[in-house]
């Protein structure tokens, strides 16, 4: 898989199709993931303006520090064709920027722009109504090609052979951190370019959702949550999450461990075109609320990933959005019990035309390690 | 140096002051190098909304996600005794911080808010004119503490000595990627958190001042220039640049070379309380200048570093502000030779009462390895 496959050229011409029939002038893309996504450069954010204008009609450019000249034509951005407008260090680049777009009545920034960059917008184009790219990109971005499942594929294989090897890291009397620093090294082995979070959750901690890691003492008979993800060097992302048992679990955990993961089977299951986001939400809801676990289900059933680990679609009571083929998301349920322990399971999903394709594969039954 | 030296309790007070002063009836202050000074908090950039809102009069607050809170909790922040006001995933965390400021009439953004936070704060509050929170913070964060700068000092401390072992790293037949990747793992081993950057450019690659790192294998008798940094776990930020030589180098090179450090040390000694940022540039700019380089110094001479390796003052023409003490930047003058080499020598400063003092100590004569 290249670049070229994953950012392909002809995606800027569709790009500024959608920027018109959404009635923008123009998108602003700074560095960050709509930037990547629509031309393939991963730049880095600074607080010297890069900026990708792609404008409703008319030739697309990038405004560009002299000094990361170099670095946006050695990037995949070169292959469009793009003017690269550089300018120097005592430019006002905004000013260069707005005097191009003259009487812009409606530009899309970059959802990730910093206030920096769009309040300065603002000060140039005072005309202009701003709104978010995402707003134009994320019918593109939520709808992954085969060659993006593709890579997600990858990626879920990347961080399955992680978990394979998670209860070899696993014991009674290592700290979290000590685990996860195992984990981290392993997620960088399986060919991910950044480890974007390591989750050792263990006993009590594995009843917050998002604890980190801490300097606890995995204990004998603990639960463990293993929430782990990184980035590829494609710019994909990985994120997947099992819960393994030092030893055997405490009764009450080992019954509602078999409530989650019918729950997260059901909502698996519930994925097809057509159903509504929070339907999916809603299949595994029901399976924990029935077994008496409602009020400890306290987060959204999933998230879109794809250059970003969190991204729409989100599976979500009140996103009525319906499903297409391509949207890749989190299937991760969770029932946590404060003070005592928790648990949660984890995979990315991509519809496809019949259903939903699971792209974490390692077993779903509580691994006691 | 505990989080309490660097993040005292103290300065929350003195931002709401210094916020009234500004005029402004608000900052709000999402996940970034302003939350993080402000409060002490390093918290994750998501899309869920973490927001501390410093009310120019009145009790501050943080919106937190539920699922943050207890990361809210075990952060810094809890020792501000703050309220923290959970949201729940179907609420719309906008509307309730919009609620609660009612009339805003001005309110300061952090300056890298995301546009996807600042366009929903200026739907839920259309009559707030929306400024930058740095114009507020600036005139605190460029003045460090004695605590800051003592982590400054040690962050350059943990630089200087990777510097001293590249000389081991860097030899002909290598690329630059090999030594690249034995430079981030000291800079890890050194004690800081990340490596936020490795520059390793050899021979014409040296030429472009922000080439990052490449498969090019190091010749004999090339010029390599290896600018390295990373953040300490306490936030505080490295930056250093040494230009060594594989062998003996061209006697072009050799020339400006020696130029350029005295340009450096120029720059350097002008440091005092006082003198406008623009002339410390103007005195590196002078020596390079006169010695028929002053093409090809395409480039600032420096910029301010705390918890941002990149931050204000900016060491440039045409920033009068003038020095304090506290203020802390670097000073990098450059020389670059296109298609041939290039040289650049950084230390990271602080300004005392009586001058500038180099928190860099790696020897700027030119080492040859």
């Amino acid at each position: 898989m290249t670049s070229s496959d994953l950012y392909p050229v002809s995606r800027l011409a569709a790009v500024q199709e959608a920027t018109a029939k959404a009635g923008l002038d123009a998108l602003l893309l700074t560095p960050g993931p709509d930037l990547r996504y629509v031309s393939g450069y991963d730049a880095k954010p600074l607080e010297r303006l890069t900026c990708l204008v792609v404008p409703a009609s008319g030739e697309p450019y990038m405004m560009v520090p002299r000094l990361e000249l170099p670095a946006a034509q050695a990037s995949p951005a070169s292959r469009l064709g793009l003017e690269f407008v550089a300018w120097d260090e005592t430019d006002d680049p905004y000013a260069i920027a707005a005097a191009r777009l003259g009487g812009a009545g409606k530009v899309g920034l970059a959802d990730r722009m910093w206030a920096m960059s769009s309040l300065r917008f603002r000060e140039v184009l005072p005309e202009a109504e701003q709104v978010l790219a995402g707003s134009v990109l994320r019918e593109l971005r939520m709808r992954k090609s085969a060659a993006e499942a593709a890579a997600l594929r990858a990626a879920g294989e990347a961080i399955d052979s992680v978990h394979r090897q998670v209860p070899g890291f696993l014991r009674a009397g290592r700290t979290e951190r000590e685990v996860g620093r195992d984990i981290a090294e392993a997620i960088l082995a399986a060919g991910h370019e950044t480890v974007d979070f390591v989750i050792v959750a263990s006993g009590p901690n594995g009843a917050s959702p998002h604890h980190d890691m801490s300097d606890r003492v995995i204990q004998a008979g603990e639960p463990v949550v293993v929430d782990i993800g990184g980035q590829l060097h494609n710019g994909y992302c990985s994120d997947s999450t099992r819960t393994y048992s030092v030893g055997e679990p405490p009764a009450d955990f080992a019954a509602y461990y078999e409530v989650l993961r019918r729950a997260q089977d059901a909502a698996c299951a519930a994925v097809r075109p057509g159903v509504s986001c929070e339907s999916i939400d809603a299949a595994a809801r029901e399976v924990i609320a029935e077994a008496g676990y409602g009020d400890y289900f306290i987060h959204r059933t999933g998230h879109g990933i794809g250059i970003e680990t969190h991204e729409e679609p989100y599976i979500v009571a009140g996103n009525g959005e319906p499903m297409e083929p391509g949207f890749a998301f989190s299937v991760e349920p969770g029932i946590y019990l404060p003070g005592r322990h928790g648990a949660r399971i984890e995979d990315i999903l991509v519809c496809t035309d019949t259903g939903g394709e699971r792209l974490n594969n390692t077993p779903r039954e509580l691994v006691i390690v």
